[in-house]
């Protein structure tokens, strides 16, 4: 969870953070009060407001951070210098792999997204532009190439997007299916999902 | 949203129940008191008991009239007299539409599974195991009649379910696509996923 967060400073700032995650992933953000996160990162309430403004602000930066570590994950895979198989390949292995590791705050960025302010729903919603735009742009260029064969680009990067996402969804870390496996897994469906014919080498990892 | 709880009487617990579905959608289950949900259908708290005994039930009430529509999907689909490849365009077809028009209660359902008790959990967790099961059966008879191609059948089930699912959570009914369009698109995505070398005639809807 620690790198997660490791912009994140003071420390007492990236307590909270974290304590605000655990706790709206087990009662949601409604049901979630200042006083119960500041509770939960042994601080007290006034010590909370030093950082943080209101609950809703504590929303804004766990979803930013969590979609800017998402969105960043997909645009180094866009820019890689290799064929669009292996960077698509790429792209979903290592979101998976973020979806099942995260799948505590990944839940909690997707699920309570309504609950943020408009101006800041409205940034966040703009990040999701660019993530979906980052898959976009493979496919574009695997069609371009002629490697891909997909007759509708724009709804099979959604999919795509969705279906590593909902990973978060189902991810259990107890369960018989490690990330690495479950993106490995993935990485080969949605090969198949864009009609890749190129061959395409098993990544770095 | 009637059809939807059409065998759930009397109509005094189907109102509680679709009130229910709101207000945890909106606020979420933890954040909603049972007076919340009385007061939204128009009755006093002490009406509501009559009918439910505990916030708990309704949610499982929910869940499993949610879970056992879904399943009824698609086992219906499962049991056609069809190929696999008609069969489980026809599974995502309507699993998916199902998805995109009930998307608030398909919410409630997915992301408040924690929040049931133990005894109704195990029963809700049953059900789903059904559910994958029944994509499974479809893609076994693929495989077995050699016109599916599909190394790892319980991950691609799993896989199958999961993009399905997760159209309740971006589905928007004033988007760009319906749910038949979405149907239509996740049916042709599956079967690239199992590989699927028959010719699949588009679905009766």
């Amino acid at each position: 969870m620690d790198a997660e967060w490791a912009d994140v400073t003071p420390e007492a700032a990236r307590r909270l953070l974290t304590a605000a995650v655990q706790a709206f992933a087990e009662r949601g953000y409604h049901a979630t009060t200042t006083r119960d996160i500041a509770s939960r990162a042994g601080m007290s309430p006034a010590a909370l407001y030093i950082h943080y403004r209101t609950k809703e602000e504590l929303l804004y930066r766990i979803s930013g951070v969590g979609h800017r570590l998402a969105l960043g994950i997909l645009r180094t895979a866009r820019d890689r210098a290799a064929g669009p198989g292996e960077r698509l390949a790429d792209a979903v292995r290592r979101f998976v792999r973020w979806h099942a590791e995260h799948h505590t705050t990944a839940r909690v960025v997707q699920y309570e997204l309504g609950a943020l302010g408009e101006e800041h729903h409205a940034e966040i919603v703009a990040l999701r532009r660019e993530t979906d735009a980052a898959v976009r742009a493979i496919i574009e260029d695997g069609v371009a190439e002629g490697v891909f064969d997909v007759p509708d680009v724009r709804g099979t990067a959604l999919a795509v997007v969705s279906l590593c996402i909902d990973v978060a969804r189902w991810f259990d870390a107890g369960g018989r299916r490690t990330p690495e496996e479950v993106g490995e897994l993935y990485a080969s469906l949605v090969l198949r999902m864009v009609g890749c014919s190129a061959d395409v080498t098993t990544g770095t990892g």
